[in-house]
């Protein structure tokens, strides 16, 4: 059995491969659930979502499969901003506005659903997996969730990350290399002193800790997952590949720009969300790079942009979208979930 | 046969390993003549040696093995400072020196051994392997070189360059990917925009040229190496893991250095030599960090910080020597050559 690894057994799945989860629109249950009957482990992204919306994805996911799937959220973290600092970037995101013929309003806390929620829906279903990112876990939350069964998957953009996870008391670790699109899920030092490929940080989280380690960053083929194992992960986290996938939710202008994109189409950047996160460029990217000081913590500067990018959204016009995406999205193709994963593990 | 690939039957070597050309001393004709001997492929770097040095150093690596081995070196690149520019950085320079008890005085030009000479040399002792760096070859020396059967083997770090070197009429191309020890070969675009990890670039390579592609970046294992392969590579280039071999002609604090490194102790600067480069940190990189504007082209700045780096060098004192390292330098032990080989292959 090539495939069998520690993960494949504790996570209950066929092949090693989780798909990431993606927050914003990406993770459908439809999605999700095409994972996990393919053999793979789906992941509902809900990081944005309310405590309400994710039960009923949990619902409609149970729906579709019988086969394990996780939940993913963020880690609350730590935020500050003055009203001039807010009213400063909200006249930066209006020049961009004007352009949509929207008119920029201001944003009050809370930026984010509650936290407290989402988790008691979390641990209200009982669901199989559990991942989480932008931190450790509170020790009741950990306690309850491995009581109840739920495995638990944390993120580390780092080794220092790691150990404090495996302190933390999680089963496995996601290794997010520098390759990866969307959010970094730093939480120990600077996000740019945790830009590591993946091969190495996985090498790297091997040596420090005991528990399974999952490659994450860049990976799109098989060959990749070949090399993944080679290098001793217990299995992949592959987002950017399904991003294109038919059952995917995102925008056709996203979807569009993934399958055109080109080798060196993405990049890091602050300017949507205040949290670094690969993606495609695009023209707010551009315009706001000379403001990239001015840029607000996440979720703060996340809230801000929001309705822009709703707006571009409704007018489909992906220059003020945020087009998350990975190093190697140049690889996309437009596949259903079911020929995705055919191709990654035949 | 498991490690037989396209370069080792181009190249002649039983193992598709290659000894990455580290100038400024590593590669002494023992450690290059050791590699080849054991199956690999030693490279001289020669890129600041004198056209005479080149030719002693050939001829004693004849005398150590009838293998096939490479010779290495710069392309020229262009260069500009004005006089007050330079005066600027010689203060700045000086006040290191001064902690070193020397006296700081201009470099004049020419700051390299001619080019010209060097190839002279190269071409006159009909060496089986040429590798370069820092740009494409010129067509007339190609032409001989080819033309006597040296085989040719460029660098590159985006594929643009990889393409515009199967152009140029290489054999095989090294991908340096963002990992990689010692100096950056960009030669097209930005340095910082060909900052990619070895596992992409080589995959991106693969997918635009039909030549072999040797990946080169963080490899020190032979699980590096079974990764490598896995993603398509035809071999891999080394460098690292020599440096810390008892044949490498290191200074023995720089040695010391590499077999004490952890996890995070490499990083890109330009503040040796003018052209970016991945080390170990060190106090004089640190210190020159505010004047990162003020670094002058590659190799003025290479020129001017010599006599510093050679006092410390004599004084022992590895706060002001460069110390080029590749990003997973803590793996580094300290084995004889045929060791490392043997590890790196059994």
């Amino acid at each position: 059995m090539r495939w069998t690894t520690t993960i494949t057994k504790k996570l209950g799945i066929t092949f090693p491969i989780i798909q990431a989860p993606m927050a914003g629109g990406a993770t459908t249950p439809e999605l999700v659930a095409a994972v996990s009957n393919a053999g793979g482990l789906g992941s509902l992204g809900a990081g944005y979502m309310t405590a309400q919306d994710i039960k009923k994805a949990i619902v409609k996911i149970r729906s579709l499969t019988n086969k394990p799937f996780a939940v993913n959220l963020f880690i609350p973290t730590a935020h500050y901003a003055t009203e001039e600092q807010i009213q400063k970037m909200c006249q930066l995101i209006e020049i961009n506005c004007r352009e949509l013929n929207l008119t920029m309003h201001a944003i009050k806390s809370p930026y984010v659903p509650s936290f407290e929620e989402q988790m008691k829906v979390v641990i209200d279903e009982k669901i199989p997996v559990f991942s989480f990112t932008f931190g450790t876990l509170d020790a009741s939350f950990i306690a309850k969730l491995k009581n109840q069964g739920t495995i638990l998957i944390g993120t580390a953009t780092h080794h220092s990350e790691a150990i404090a996870l495996e302190k933390n008391g999680v089963d496995c670790i996601v290794a997010q290399g520098s390759e990866a699109g969307g959010h970094r899920g730093t939480f120990i030092g600077k996000t740019e002193d945790a830009l590591i490929d993946v091969a190495s940080l996985t090498s790297q989280l091997i040596d420090c800790i005991t528990i399974p380690v999952i490659a994450a960053g860049g990976i799109m083929l098989a060959k990749n997952i070949t090399a993944a194992l080679a290098l001793g992960a217990a299995g992949v986290q592959m987002g950017t590949a399904f991003l294109s996938c038919h059952e995917s939710g995102i925008h056709f202008k996203y979807k569009e720009a993934l399958l055109q994109a080109t080798q060196n189409d993405t990049l890091l950047t602050r300017v949507f969300s205040g949290r670094m996160a690969r993606g495609l460029t695009n023209k707010f990217i551009a315009r706001m790079q000379p403001y990239n000081n001015s840029i607000l913590d996440y979720p703060i500067q996340n809230a801000l942009t929001r309705i822009m990018r709703q707006e571009a959204a409704k007018q489909n016009n992906n220059d003020f979208m945020s087009m998350w995406a990975g190093q190697s999205a140049y690889l996309c193709k437009s596949y259903s979930v079911a020929e995705l994963m055919k191709k990654l593990t035949d």
